[in-house]
């Protein structure tokens, strides 16, 4: 093989173009039936890929990866386990290749009808977690796609094993191996030979952190399914139940904090009638506030917030938090800071809700809730290869219909246009 | 004004965005009076616009215009009149926004949402037809998005007048000015400047031919909305009936030959009966045929085709035909030189019919109908901002859904995450 990156690209996007119309093609059964028996490849490779991950993580301790990278980069039986079940899940799903969205039968007696069809050629770029070689390739797959997954250097040698194993499931399905390709070389090049591939991938999905999806968007060339910051806002309205917003507030915050969906500002009303009992909440959960000046009066264990907070994602215990005068504030600060991704009001007042529902432009709005669930899985939607903060294509959770499209069919009976 | 395009361009987005969350808001109502409104104001300003319009038609003539874009440029009374009444059609369209895609409801009792959103900030390049102006301010308007409109410099005064009455109409109406503004400089600078405001343009449309589209899908840096070629393929199998054969091709090819839907290609089962007769009805038409070595035995009036008139979208009364094997030759060809646009089968076999509906990968296809129907209007959709060729968003005629999102609403009692 060359080592011309832009030619393995090249014969990578023509190999994957040619097994995109064979999967495309391929019934829901057969789709089912290569990610069911690509798990039991990975069941039955265990050990192999354990002695893959092995070698990565020991370069990765030579490297001086940082202990959280390392945790990342690590597989063991247990989360192997998790990873082959996983992949056994996504089988489980319905295939949304073929269901029609919509029928319509026209005066002249055309019947426009459009179907959900695979997007086509999608390229996966990702960093440390090899359960992503295993995740994408089986959304892909089930969605009818055909899949090139770049991971990251750490990760080679546990991203081959997975991908070998994933690879065995499929041609035992009778799809072709090239339906999910591994970028064999480490060159970065290869990244930016696969963004600018228009016209051989579809969509590009990177799957990392920020610097990694704000690379993928400033090069592409192609259409990119980016997720990017997830400043996420909780607002307490006046009618919001003490008990509930300190519930919801806390959780939304501190359940876990490294996840998008996390809020990373509080917003509370200037009515509302405990500020001090829900800041005082999150303190006592071991959260750090920084607060606007009003709210820093409230309790001396605040620290006081400046401008850059309010556009901070901090994925950490840390909130700010800022008074509004009401439901049009909050909206407007959310406007002007937020990142579009999940924003959340806690209020018993249905019109005060309404307002917020329709007037915050993000991805995911939510009444009485925490931001927490923005997840695929906690919408029903099973696996998810990411949340969408764009705004177009698909939007928050994408599951398997975000990873189609539709095109439409026309039924006849020799008409002609007049 | 200062004559930086850079600062015309951004300071127009910024007024657009906060148009847009004005307009976003508006009232099924108050959208659909704004467009009766401009319609009247344009036919109040009939004089004035036809005098704008003289001034282009003088100027276009001194700079050399051909006849076919003085005849596109041109306005009168007739066609101003069919411009007001097309604004007035939209008007009468239903809202897609607000409109509820799906709902569900989770174990949990969360009930999870999807609702239309208007995309936001759209912005629509367009070369010397000034009736664009009012389609597409009347579309976007509809679909509650804030328009930055940038026509041709042949037609800076008709677009200029057609623009102040439109923007009567939708002050009238209590929406904001800027929802609908035109770029006032003929500076080449800004269409790049626009191509490059990401974030503060959420979708760029373009409108005009293959060099324009061909630029902004090239310099853009936010999402394109495009069409490019219409190489679209009439097959006649086997199995078709002759005269329905013959009917649709003739039509599909001639009805209008300079349409994006006219079939530029013919591909004719060896098996099928009367290809002689078939052939000999579009050269009857008046349409060149340009016919493989097995066709042009059949009609000496016939003339060679090369491998170029394979991949050429003549919008001529030129045809390219080929022979092929079956419907898969058939399926190969178009996936090898077609634009994805529209096909069509012709046939009474309805296996073949279902073969070719599922393998042929074009944003339409049709079974025993005339590619010619590849519009909007034919296809119930009301007005069309055009059809688009790409996979993602959306895909073959666009109207008022195609210039929405989604997102998605959830409504808890007081939900946290475990």
């Amino acid at each position: 093989m060359t080592e011309d990156v832009t030619s393995i690209i090249a014969d990578m996007t023509a190999k994957a173009r040619a097994a995109a119309r064979h999967v495309a093609g391929a019934s829901d059964a057969q789709k089912a039936e290569a990610l069911l028996a690509a798990a039991a490849a990975m069941r039955a490779a265990v050990p192999a890929i354990l002695a893959a991950n092995a070698k990565d993580m020991e370069a990765g301790a030579a490297n001086g990866l940082s202990a959280a990278m390392l945790d990342r980069l690590k597989l063991d039986e247990a989360r192997l386990e998790g990873v082959a079940s996983a992949v056994e899940q996504v089988a489980r799903l319905e295939d949304p290749v073929g269901k029609v969205i919509d029928r319509s039968e026209r005066p002249n007696g055309l019947v426009m009808e459009r179907v959900r069809v695979p997007v086509g050629v999608l390229a996966i770029i990702y960093e440390s977690r090899p359960n992503v070689t295993a995740d994408a390739a089986a959304l892909g797959l089930r969605s009818g796609n055909a899949v090139i997954l770049r991971g990251g250097s750490e990760a080679v040698n546990s991203n081959r094993a997975i991908h070998a194993a994933m690879v065995e499931g499929i041609v035992k399905a009778g799809l072709p191996a090239d339906a999910v390709q591994l970028v064999p070389t480490q060159d970065r090049a290869a990244v930016g030979a696969l963004l600018k591939a228009q016209g051989q991938i579809d969509m590009v999905i990177p799957r990392g952190g920020k610097s990694l999806v704000a690379r993928v968007q400033d090069e592409a060339r192609v259409p990119v399914l980016a997720h990017l910051d997830g400043i996420c806002h909780t607002y307490v309205h006046a009618k919001a139940d003490p008990a509930m917003a300190e519930a919801i507030a806390v959780n939304a915050k501190m359940r876990r904090t490294g996840i998008c969906g996390a809020t990373e500002t509080l917003l509370i009303d200037q009515d509302y009638p405990e500020p001090s009992r829900l800041i005082g909440a999150l303190l006592d959960a071991g959260c750090e506030v920084r607060a606007d000046d009003m709210l820093m009066e409230l309790d001396q264990r605040t620290v006081p917030a400046d401008e850059e907070d309010w556009g901070t994602e901090y994925l950490e215990p840390i909130v700010s938090a800022k008074m509004v005068s009401g439901v049009d504030e909050a909206i407007e600060h959310i406007a002007r800071y937020g990142s579009q991704h999940t924003e959340s009001i806690i209020t018993s007042d249905e019109a005060a809700a309404a307002q917020f529902l329709s007037g915050v432009d993000s991805a995911i709005v939510m009444h009485n809730a925490s931001t927490q669930f923005a997840d695929g899985g906690e919408f029903g939607l099973g696996a998810e290869i990411g949340i969408a903060t764009g705004r177009l294509h698909a939007r928050g959770p994408v599951a398997l219909e975000g990873l189609t499209t539709y095109k439409w069919l026309v039924h006849g009976s020799g008409q002609t246009r007049p």
